[in-house]
């Protein structure tokens, strides 16, 4: 098919203007030279593949329907946002997708006038397209606003929170809910469960069936102005009561990948000037790529590919992900402890909680895109004497944190956070960094938060949140591979606020917290060659802090490095209050903080952006060199 | 009333098992003398009064039908626990309420085991609710779940969350709709529409008119079985059917002030083992107190007063609140620059923003009680150009931090936070302290953080906000009365970044950011006595921080006191980890933080509360005296 790839009618597009040249029957052709553009893209690149291709048609015709830029088009998440990129003078720079230096794999505002507002988060759409509308009509403006918004997004408390403010403004805004019954995962909750009845309803699936012939008497129909209008979205479609009790007009649910459906109804809609609308379209993602169709994640985000076959490229290292010993490990405790229960949101492959729900289905529990009732439900078990494992990015744990606060912690009771993707997450950028976990959590009293340094650490924190019940305990662990350390059998509960030594030296103390141990070492092994005798500490917990270890060090030495792979404010100024409360600094002491730079860091591989931050071997050598002062930096140097 | 109050049945109840004993048709006077004694107690000792007098036959009901504290009941908020408090054991603690030492205000655990799961923010008792019910049914339990909620509650997104998941789980729990059509304000939104038209429907007003009548029938009726009271639930009663496409079998609108509707559906429901069913029960906030439901806000939180005249103590203190500070400023600045819009969360009183509203209607944006979509509304509003004021409490934004983060810092769109109630706040608790807004703030790149030392100050940084265009910009500012200081006629634009010296020093140096200036000076003062030669400096901002100033206070002093009502992990940690990064504490610096302590500090007088903490006066002083070491010390016993 690469070779093959010929866009005769793509090639005219640069920017959505040329799209609008082009008469209504040729946005067919457009379109799937689109989706064959994409398909080549992604397979060099790797990316997200299956929600852009069940977007084509709609991305065709938003564009072909509304005055963009002018017209605010607003895709939450950013997933499907390629075909988007595609049309929007972005083609060329494609192959350059999530790679250091190249476009985002989200939408983003400093990257394209394209687009309005950025998303990595999902369920934020609705929210900033009010803004937009209200924006709007108070600078007396007429443009449209459309938001465009999974299925899964809607099991978000957010976009419910935004449908029912829009629905009392009753401000002019279109949604568009993309409803592809799948997001990440197939979703769960009452409101997937609405659609699809709303889906299978008995007038979509007729209007399906005479697809063809409908689709010649439409426009025509539609045309006869807003009386019509009225019948055909009351009376032609179906249901929708739930969107029209929240005070939306709602439309649908129409063919999504039809564009004679899709093309009269978004003018129709365009030209409504009324309230706050809901165009339910229904889409296939991975639509138009048999291998994405057929793969049960309908490639949601892929490595580099083969196009004819499929076949994508595999990624490389031997360790195994944390991820799994996560998983693994949790199954092994859940066995002997049938009080362990499990819970995500909408993230059963990421957190690798799918593996565990194959063991214990009964103890796994899928809430949706819904962090905050994540945390509380949480709460709620463990109130009852459960043992609860939240398995939530580092990222995502930031949309429950007012539910740590005031639900988990300040009654103490123990929910146990499995805080995955902590540190850099390198093609995602920074929208899913796992940068502020550990400084929004450690200033909750009674709150105890660990990291791991390596799988075996991972699986000994496992074992320690599983035997530990007297209130909310974390564990961070980086995205990725671990680094291949020899795996104990079961994990080993660690003393509550203990860190240990890893290495012993005299003059320069390195004092790791989670993912950085393994290149605090390295450096270690580098300054000693200089002369200087480094001793290594992993301190495992940043709450409750290891006082004895944290005194021997600053005691013993005259530099003390703290490094965490996170924001200032987490582990190293938690170390720098408890030396400072505990007169421990008075004397002096070159201690130097080394955590994540005051900036969101662009997308690359994470290596590099470790480097970035000086957090690698380097890093932390040079920091060593520059508290010792001129002297030393001359030595490293020569 | 005082004198008359005669509570013969009252009397009789220690717990909910005594009130069982009752016959139902006792069950009248039961709640006339709870009503009569939660008047006599909240007049003694205010506190929240108008949410308590609207569930007193719902609290009778409940705790006669369902067998607690085996069967939960979960009070969503709290504010509406009084009546449940003085069944279950805790009357004559009642004068106690929300003073030292005392009851709290909410629901709480540790205080009764009637009390399964605390709340003091709202929306959290669906998901508790579900956690319990899931814990049930895993431990094969067959004790109900009662979760009551109001209807502004129901605006937030957690509460759907949480819904959407109970639909899908099928799981057997039982969802009080409190509809008082008014939580704290009038609500606002597109649910509370729904329900005002559910409560409308023919039926229920047919059912009203009758009720005398159809109470003489309804528990025979419904006694009938299941089928019957699938035609009751379904066919009596109207609507409902958003709840019932969550996956809600729901029942209502039924008078929650008549005990002959209440117990029979509520028996009902106890008895169907079906899945989730939500009770939508409509009841009047302050019923039966005539001051209460005359007022505007139905008596929803108050100080003493007289029973007979309803007359509230007038509260002392002659300096304005910050909070109306903070509203006649944002008018002022908003006279000028029709760009200034202002966004609460259901909070117009608290926020000052009800005087905002008054002057400009069109600019002021209640969404409800939705903290991430009230943030991410301003992201979209700042994107169009506009200036959006966000005024939410401290504690009530940590329900928007990944908004925050996600759609506003990463973005670097220009939100101004105006963060009220940031410190300790007294009688409400630890659940609405403002203890970590600064410390999840600044790790935030780009984001600007302030603090108001007095309300002159906080008159500038309005000022300051609505100049600042270039991201985001924060102010907190503390519950209460300002310190009395001189107003300027208009605010003055703050230079970003630089603090201010107040008072000049050899010796000490005291950094203070925010509320703690005041004693700091007076702490400075005293120390002067000691011949300890102190200056005073006010920081104003946490991020960025002020290189100069700081350095200059590090490198002139001996000890350096960093002092913030704040949780560790805010302002002192940022400077501490600035000290550290710039080499500042190699030569030695007697630097000590002081901050709130780890633990999370029970109600009572915040004059108390800070002293507790040791941020007062005293707490300063003693905390130079400690760094001075032992001679200092015996100085001060001197």
């Amino acid at each position: 098919m690469q070779n093959e790839l010929t866009t005769p009618l793509l090639d005219q597009i640069a920017a959505p203007a040329d799209l609008r040249r082009f008469k209504e029957s040729e946005l067919r052709q457009v379109a799937d030279e689109l989706r064959a553009d994409l398909i080549d893209a992604v397979s060099k690149t790797g990316g997200h593949l299956g929600a852009g291709l069940g977007v084509v048609e709609l991305t065709v015709a938003l564009h072909y329907v509304f005055d963009t830029p002018d017209d605010r088009l607003i895709w939450d998440v950013g997933h499907q946002a390629y075909p988007h990129k595609i049309l929007t003078g972005r083609r060329e720079k494609m192959r350059t997708v999530r790679q250091e230096g190249g476009l985002s794999g989200f939408a983003k505002r400093t990257e394209s006038e394209y687009d309005p507002f950025g998303a990595g988060h999902s369920s934020a759409s609705i929210s900033a397209g009010l803004g937009m509308a209200v924006a709007r009509d108070l600078a007396g403006g007429t443009n449209n606003v459309v938001a465009v918004i999974g299925d899964g997004a809607m099991s978000a408390g957010m976009a419910y929170e935004a449908m029912n403010n829009a629905g009392a403004l009753d401000a002019r805004l279109i949604v568009i809910l993309n409803d592809n019954d799948m997001s990440i995962a197939p979703p769960t909750g009452a409101m997937s469960a609405y659609l699809a009845r709303l889906v299978s309803g008995k007038t979509y699936r007729t209007l399906r069936n005479r697809a063809k012939s409908l689709s010649q008497h439409l426009p025509d129909f539609m045309r006869e102005g807003a009386r019509k209008t009225e019948e055909y979205t009351r009376g032609f479609f179906t249901g929708g009561t739930l969107f029209e009790e929240l005070g939306f007009y709602y439309v649908g649910p129409i063919d999504g990948h039809d564009l004679d459906h899709l093309l009269p109804v978004l003018k129709n809609v365009r030209d409504a000037q009324t309230g706050p609308i809901l165009v339910h379209v229904v889409t296939r993602k991975g639509k138009g790529y048999a291998p994405a169709e057929d793969s049960d994640d309908k490639y949601h985000g892929v490595s580099k590919f083969d196009v004819i076959t499929g076949a994508q490229a595999k990624s490389k290292g031997n360790a195994p992900s944390y991820t799994s010993v996560f998983a693994e490990t949790l199954i092994q405790e859940a066995r002997e402890d049938d009080r362990i229960v499990a819970v995500h949101a909408a993230m059963p492959d990421g957190t690798g909680l799918d593996k565990f729900g194959a063991v214990f289905p009964a103890r796994t529990f899928d809430v949706g895109i819904a962090e905050q009732h994540a945390v509380t439900f949480c709460a709620g078990l463990a109130s009852e004497g459960y043992k609860p494992f939240a398995a939530i990015y580092s990222t995502f744990l930031q949309r429950a944190y007012d539910q740590i606060v005031h639900d988990v912690a300040i009654q103490k009771l123990p929910v146990r956070f499995a805080i995955d993707r902590a540190g850099y997450v390198g093609a995602d950028g920074p929208t899913h960094a796992g940068a502020f976990d550990t400084g929004f959590l450690c200033p909750l009293p009674g709150m105890v938060v660990m990291a791991a340094a390596d799988e075996a650490e991972l699986r000994h924190m496992v074992r320690t949140a599983t035997l530990y019940d007297e209130g909310p305990i974390s564990f961070r662990y980086p995205r990725g591979n671990g680094t291949g350390v020899d795996m104990p059998e079961r994990g080993a509960a660690l003393a509550i606020g203990k860190g240990r030594i890893v290495k012993e030296g005299t003059k320069v103390a390195i004092l790791s917290f989670g993912s950085r141990l393994a290149d605090s070492l390295a450096a270690a092994e580098e300054l000693d060659t200089f002369g200087l005798s480094t001793t290594v500490a992993d301190a495992r917990f940043a709450k409750p802090l290891d006082s004895d270890l944290i005194a021997r060090l600053a005691r013993d030495h005259e530099v003390l490095i703290l490094v965490e792979e996170g924001a200032s404010g987490g582990f190293a100024t938690q170390v720098l209050q408890h030396l400072a409360v505990r007169g421990l600094l008075d004397h002096g002491l070159k201690v130097r903080p080394l955590t994540m730079p005051d900036r969101f860091v662009d997308h690359a591989a994470p290596e590099a952006m470790v480097k970035s931050a000086a957090l690698d071997l380097k890093g932390i050598v040079d920091a060593v060199f520059r508290a010792l002062g001129a002297g030393a930096e001359r030595v490293l140097k020569a």
